[in-house]
C-alpha cells in the first residue's frame, strides 16, 4: 500500500516510524512539500478573501492555482517515491545465480536505482519552483498571514533539501556516468537557490513582523 | 474539528489549504515535527533491526523511545495550536460595548494571546530537544538510512522555525512585557541552536554518503 494520502494522519506517521523499507524520507519530503504548498494556498486565499488587496488578486490567483498544482504533484511524488523505492529492494533480491540472471538482476538494479533518484528530483524541483513564487507571495500578500507564508518556504526548503538527500544516496549505485553528473550538478544548483530564496523569504517576513 | 490526526493525509493538506483560520503554520510545523521523529525511530529501529549494530543497541531504544513520544507530543500540540488560534479569534469578537465589556474582552485576548505563543514554544521546544540527539543518530545509526536521517534533521529544523514565526507573530499582542522578553529571549536560543544543530547533522550526512 503506497498510496499514503488516504491513510489518516496518525497511521501515515506510524508507517514512516516503522522499520519497514517505504515510506521514507523521500515520501516525508514530499508530505512537507504538499504542507508547504497548502500553506501557500491558505495565505493566497486570505488576500483573496479581502478587497482591500484587490490589486493583486491578479497575481494571488495564479499563485493560488500554482500551489494547488504542486500540492497535488506532490501527493502523486509521494507515493511513486515509495513505489520506487520498493522497486529497487525487489531488483535486489532478483535471483544472482546463473549469468543471465546475473545479468538481468544488475539490469533492474540499474533501472529502479535511476527512478529512485529521478522521482525525489522531481520532489526537489517541485519545490524549488514553488519557493520561487514565495518571496511575491510575502511582499504582495495578507500580512496577517506572514507567520504562515514563512512555515510554507520553511516546509519547502526542507522538502527540497530532503528530497535531495535521497537523490544524493542512490547515486552511488548507478553505472551511467553522465546521468549521474547530470543529477549531481542540478542537485547543487537547486540546493543554492532554495537557500537563497529561503533565507530572502525569512528575511522578509522577519522585516514585517 | 481540530483532531487532525484522524482526517486522511488528503483532507488534512485540504484543510491546512483552505482560508479557515486553523489549521495553519503552527500546526503544520507540528506535523513537520512528528514527520521528523518519525523518521528518526525508524532509523533507530533499522539500526536494532541488524545483529551487526548491538553494540549501540542501548542508545538505539532510547533514542527511539524518545522519538516516538516526540511524534505523540506532536500531535497533541498540532491539535492545540489550532484550539489556541481559535481561542484568539474567539476572543477578538467578544462584545466591547460597555467598559466592563471591553475589560473582560483584553481580558480574553491577552490570555488567548499568551496561550498561542505558549504552544508554538513548546512545538519549538520538542523539536529541538529531539534534533539535539540526531548527530549520535547520524553517527551511530544504520548508514543505510543517512538521508533519512538527515530528512528528519530538515523536518525538526523547519518545524522549530516554524513554530517560532507563530511565537514572534503573536507577541506584538500581549501586554506582559516580562513575558514577551522571556518568549524573544528563548526564540532566539532556540534558533541558534537549531541551526547549529541541523548544520552538524547534515555535515555529517554528507561526509558519509
Amino acid at each position: 500500500m503506497n498510496d499514503f494520502s488516504e491513510l489518516s494522519v496518525r497511521e501515515f506517521l506510524a508507517a514512516l516510524a516503522s522499520s519497514a523499507p517505504t515510506p521514507g524520507g523521500g515520501t516525508a519530503a514530499a508530505i512537507g512539500g504538499a504542507m508547504g504548498a497548502a500553506l501557500a494556498e491558505m495565505v493566497a486565499g486570505l488576500t483573496l478573501a479581502r478587497e482591500k488587496f484587490a490589486p493583486v488578486h491578479g497575481v494571488m490567483r495564479s499563485l493560488s492555482e500554482e500551489a494547488l498544482r504542486a500540492r497535488e504533484d506532490f501527493l502523486v511524488l509521494a507515493r511513486e517515491d515509495s513505489e520506487a523505492y520498493d522497486a529497487v529492494v525487489a531488483a535486489r533480491r532478483l535471483a544472482k545465480e546463473t549469468e543471465a540472471e546475473r545479468d538481468a538482476r544488475a539490469h533492474a538494479i540499474e533501472s529502479a536505482g535511476r527512478l529512485a533518484t529521478e522521482v525525489p528530483m522531481r520532489t526537489a524541483r517541485t519545490a524549488a519552483r514553488l519557493l520561487a513564487q514565495l518571496p511575491e507571495l510575502v511582499e504582495k500578500g495578507n500580512p496577517n498571514a506572514l507567520s504562515d507564508a514563512g512555515a510554507a518556504a520553511l516546509m519547502l526548503s526542507a522538502a527540497a533539501d530532503g528530497a535531495l538527500l535521497n537523490v544524493g544516496i542512490n547515486l552511488p549505485g548507478i553505472s551511467d556516468a553522465a546521468f549521474v553528473e547530470d543529477m549531481r550538478r542540478e542537485s547543487a544548483a537547486i540546493q543554492a537557490e532554495t537557500r537563497r530564496l529561503s533565507a530572502l523569504v525569512l528575511a522578509e517576513v522577519a522585516k514585517r513582523m
